[in-house]
């Protein structure tokens, strides 16, 4: 069932949002956080951008174009609502295509920053068990993976332009071969603990187009309070800035 | 001038040190508590041990064998009189010797773990500068480089054997590349973060030999209070345990 939930409290900001097919997570709260942004940024794209949550926060932060890129049908129409619901047309444009196909159509080095909060999960027998065909799609690597984020990103960033990817530290070794075989240059991580005596459960890692080797590991983030509450960091995302 | 000083509070454990040829660092406190030692480890190599401080903390972890090799007269002598001094003659061996070397007179597989705090300086002009010729080597990369403490892990390192070592987070992504050049697959990392909104400034590897994907991120460690001292954690590995 589809309802309409707060993004961001201080903005107003509104998502649409659909317990079966895609709600945000905290992931998407992050990243648009993490990336690093500035004035002379014009172009932006989301790959597999969901309801649009990323766009959105984006907006929030810059005037630059922003292009949300959705495979999945009801999901991109969702993210379009939400886009018109927040009077963000002008600046964010929703695309309902496979990414794979969509970026052959587009021209080389025309973005400043790629983010992407991609499936988590490598493709197994269990990966089509126990979910909608949506969540499917949106956790597991059937329709996008690392290597194709860093294809694309590859062909349609700037030289210098910043790829980011918030993921699973599980993955840190293979996201950054990955990476560096498209000549994607890791550059900052920050790491997300739910709590300071608890493993990393997410990562934020930013990577440059034919950046100098040379990484920057920020200070660490706590998601969670010993009360079980999101942190006072955390909650601050929520806020637009 | 040589000086003899404290090494670990309880353990009552003392180091020779010189501070115009090696004093041992954080960075050697930091690694023998990170890397992780079972009963059934039998033989321990520490490359590049300088005045001993990794083989002395290790031996009040575990009884196997230790092994210290060191490029430098003086400074292997040193370790070896730390050895004497703390009555650990019979665990530990100091071997004063270029690894690149010795490790060719080495049997294959034959060790459970290697730990190694490396010179972290790329060599560049400035290398030679400014330096004795003991900080020289102890800390620019004119003896030994990660491929060189990888590519004699990967030959004296038992099946599933571990390769600890402490860097320089800057150097995350080449290392880890040049870990799995060598079958070195990176299992467990932990960052050092001078305080909790500071980026991380010490790095701890562990990678295993032939070991399967997948890493974890251990909690975050701050090395300093907010009036400078070290934190109550750092304070502890000071403890023998």
């Amino acid at each position: 069932m589809q309802v309409i939930n707060d993004l961001l409290e201080y903005n107003n900001m509104k998502i649409i949002q659909d317990s079966e097919m895609f709600a945000f997570s905290l992931d998407s709260i992050l990243l648009p956080n993490f990336i690093t942004i500035n004035k002379s940024v014009k172009n932006i794209m989301d790959i597999g951008c969901g309801n649009g949550p990323i766009p959105l926060i984006l907006s929030t932060k810059t005037s630059a174009k922003i292009i949300g890129v959705e495979y999945q049908k009801e999901i991109a129409q969702m993210a379009q609502e939400s886009v018109k619901l927040n009077q963000c047309d002008k600046q964010i444009t929703i695309i309902n295509d496979d990414i794979n196909d969509y970026y052959k159509k587009i021209e080389s080095d025309s973005f400043d920053i790629i983010t992407c909060n991609p499936p988590y999960f490598k493709v197994n027998e269990k990966s089509k068990k126990n979910q909608s065909k949506y969540k499917t799609i949106a956790r597991h690597e059937v329709k996008l993976n690392i290597a194709d984020v860093c294809r694309v990103s590859k062909k349609l960033l700037k030289n210098g332009g910043i790829l980011g990817i918030v993921h699973r530290p599980e993955r840190l070794i293979d996201i950054i071969e990955t990476m560096k075989i498209y000549n994607l240059e890791p550059k900052k991580i920050q790491f997300i603990y739910p709590s300071s005596i608890k493993k990393a459960n997410i990562m934020l890692i930013e990577a440059v187009k034919n950046g100098k080797p040379g990484i920057k590991i920020m200070p660490p983030i706590y998601s969670h309070n010993s009360n079980g509450e999101y942190s006072e960091e955390i909650k601050n995302f929520f806020k637009a800035r």
